[in-house]
């Protein structure tokens, strides 16, 4: 059978292994093939060989994701294969898969191999590492947007049905953005962080790519488990269910004069039933804690030692940002913690009357060269309507919602509060299509 | 109508007022008389005046707590009184009642006056405060304890029916042992902290003392509230409402020589069902990162300005604990949150299978002739099995039970997962008896 590339999805592979028109070992070779194709195209960190691959689809469990390729963003741990982080000198050789990886695996899925990420996770741009800057699928030398950008790039590529990355800061949405998947930053402890790399420990996720909304909704399904190894873990709260898609809309939005960009955003914001406003400022104060105030510092409070000790192994621009969480005292942190609650409060108040918040998934983009100009400004330009999530503990998608005029991909994040996700996907269906600018 | 001591509680004054035996006049006269009657005992700091609590008295709102006298912590803003904190350079005059307080004045409840306590809540022993040492009730020079020290002597000494405190180490629990009275401390958030001096923002509790449980339900009735005033309001998680009662014990317990103590405590978990054992172990790490670890960086964080600004003005002991706080980094401070979180898991884990955790209130008691000797040393010996308590996110009740062989108050509390208070309150009353030892 022939594939298009629409049809290696999870649902899409489930409906050919149920007709009977599609093995496992089929979609091994269709894989390898495109990742061949590709050629060096820096998605990738490590693999499992053809032959491993066909190994592992001769031994598929039974389940809801059963022969389904997914790739795996290189600070989560699958057995078999070095966890480097990307930092070569970092990397280590797990005994075992990580919780969410083991979970697939169960599921029926098949793990392909792990791909690129800015160094430790740090990072919204896909530039920082030392295994190559991937660009987004869209051309241009567009940068793939990060930390998670092997992740999104072997997505949108056709490499794999779906893939996981992690999210602390934007992580999983900004590629998701930039190269036009869905990206899904489930709510913190939703799904198991045992066996991923630490960033800022207290707000990683471990997040979705896929094709489309309904395949997100069945990898979530299966991710999201307490697991009592992860002591962030929590059980999920009764969820109200699929709402009614009520959205509030954002008040001032700062494009950085990317009014391509905002004209795709104001497009997509036309066309949806609002229910209010909420202006943007409070939300953009909490995110500013996270790299311009102390929680850097949590970053730092993982890496300390290593930084220590190999100080040349790490990306000269990774090594200044971490190095910024020694300027900040216990008081900061606390004080900062103190503020943040007070804009977590305010947030949560949000939702009394209505089930999402639309944002632009990133405020502009920026190809390879522009992001080497101004390395950090930059990125944080990225973070702007992302990195305060985790931090005021909201469930997030990021949805493609076409082109802006000039040719460059533009994607909308939905927001809610925690446990929210079946809300937010059934909005999202509802209110944005891919189609929408 | 005459009342005896023990009359003067919530229960009791509600069936007087209802049978038409008692007015609320004649109850504050009781209240002025006794209050007079124990002389300088330095139990208040700041009193309404027989004639104000008359008119207090003709103006009362029908509810609940009608007509039932009651004490607040001077670290909880009452309108009209000045708030001090135990430190007078730092008293202002708040313009409107604190939340908790406001909720007992619309249940009916009458306010007499401002009570005692270790100077910014700082302290868990009652002789940290320039307006006196309380005496426990049970005399010999023991300490009340604190921080709500006047609070807890308060009730004990038949002057109010009930009081507020507050709990951030213990403080709502400690001096309800030292003065064999019960001490609720509630979920963290589940009693609004708006209109309370803040000791550690994240962690701080308003607590509730009186003579026996059911009064402790009523009250707590009154005061469970979500709260817009207040960012760390949380609302009630759906109880499992009253359990079976299953207790587990704890191994390791040190009473630091008191052998008393010891086999006081022994004597009622020898009575009690219990269904397994826990070590107090991984309970007391959490604990020490309140004192010993980055947590006293949250108490300087509200009150460094003002430590900066009137260093002479604040106790010698206070100022030195405070000012540890600026010993520990950002980097501490997460390293500190993630250990806790560790200790958080393994917590939730012990009520899969168990209601409740019985363990000594304090190791021991002192004389304030002892706690001068080493007044930091033997404050942080008393907050050994309370101090985990809100870091660990958990309800607590400190319930008395009877005597030492030597005569000295000894007391129990039952700590359980956040929200679990009608579970704590039913189990304590099935369990511990003021007779038991």
């Amino acid at each position: 059978m022939q594939l298009t590339t629409a049809a290696l999805g999870v649902r899409s592979l489930r409906a050919a292994y149920r007709a009977g028109t599609l093995t496992p070992h089929e979609v091994v070779d269709l894989v390898a093939d495109r990742i061949a194709g590709r050629g060096a195209d820096a998605v990738w960190i490590s693999r499992f060989t053809r032959t491993e691959l066909h190994e592992q689809a001769a031994a598929l469990l039974p389940g809801p994701l059963y022969g389904v390729p997914f790739a795996v963003k290189d600070n989560i741990d699958v057995a078999g294969l070095p966890t480097t982080a990307a930092c070569p000198t970092f990397a280590y050789s797990p005994a075992a898969d990580a919780t969410a990886v083991r979970l697939l695996r169960e599921a029926g899925a098949l793990v392909v191999g792990k791909t690129n990420l800015d160094q430790f996770a740090t990072g919204l741009n896909g530039t920082r590492s030392p295994y190559g800057a991937p660009e987004s699928v869209f051309g241009g030398d567009l940068i793939s947007g990060g930390s998670s950008s092997g992740s999104a790039v072997a997505v949108a590529a056709g490499q794999v049905a779906f893939s996981l990355g992690t999210d602390t800061a934007g992580s999983g949405r900004v590629p998701a953005a930039l190269n036009g998947v869905v990206g899904l930053k489930p709510t913190r402890g939703l799904v198991s962080t045992s066996g991923v790399v630490p960033a800022c420990r207290s707000l990683d996720c471990v997040s979705v790519f896929t094709r489309d909304l309904d395949d997100a909704a069945d990898v979530l399904a299966v991710l999201a488990a307490p697991d009592p190894a992860d002591p962030w873990s929590r059980p999920a709260r009764a969820s109200r269910g699929p709402g009614a898609g009520r959205l509030l809309l954002p008040t001032g939005l700062d494009f950085v004069g990317d009014t391509a960009m905002e004209a795709a955003f104001d497009a997509v914001a036309r066309g949806v039933d609002a229910v209010g406003t909420t202006p943007v400022g409070p939300l953009c104060e909490a995110g500013d804690l996270l790299y311009a105030g102390p929680w850097v510092a949590e970053r730092l409070a993982g890496l300390e030692s290593f930084l220590v000790e190999h100080p040349d192994d790490v990306l000269p621009v990774t090594r200044a940002v971490l190095e910024q969480g020694r300027d900040h005292t216990a008081v900061d942190a606390f004080r900062a913690r103190h503020r943040l609650q007070e804009l977590r409060a305010r947030t949560d108040r949000l939702w009394a009357d209505a089930d999402a918040l639309l944002l632009p998934t990133v405020p502009t983009t920026f190809t390879r060269a522009q992001l080497a100009e101004q390395p950090v400004a930059r990125n944080l330009v990225l973070g702007r309507y992302t990195q305060f999530a985790n931090l005021l503990d909201l469930a997030a998608v990021a949805v493609p919602a076409g082109l802006t005029d000039d040719g460059r991909p533009h994607g909308v994040t939905l927001l809610g509060p925690a446990f929210s996700e079946d809300r937010l996907l059934s909005a999202a269906r509802q209110s944005i299509t891919r189609e929408a600018a």
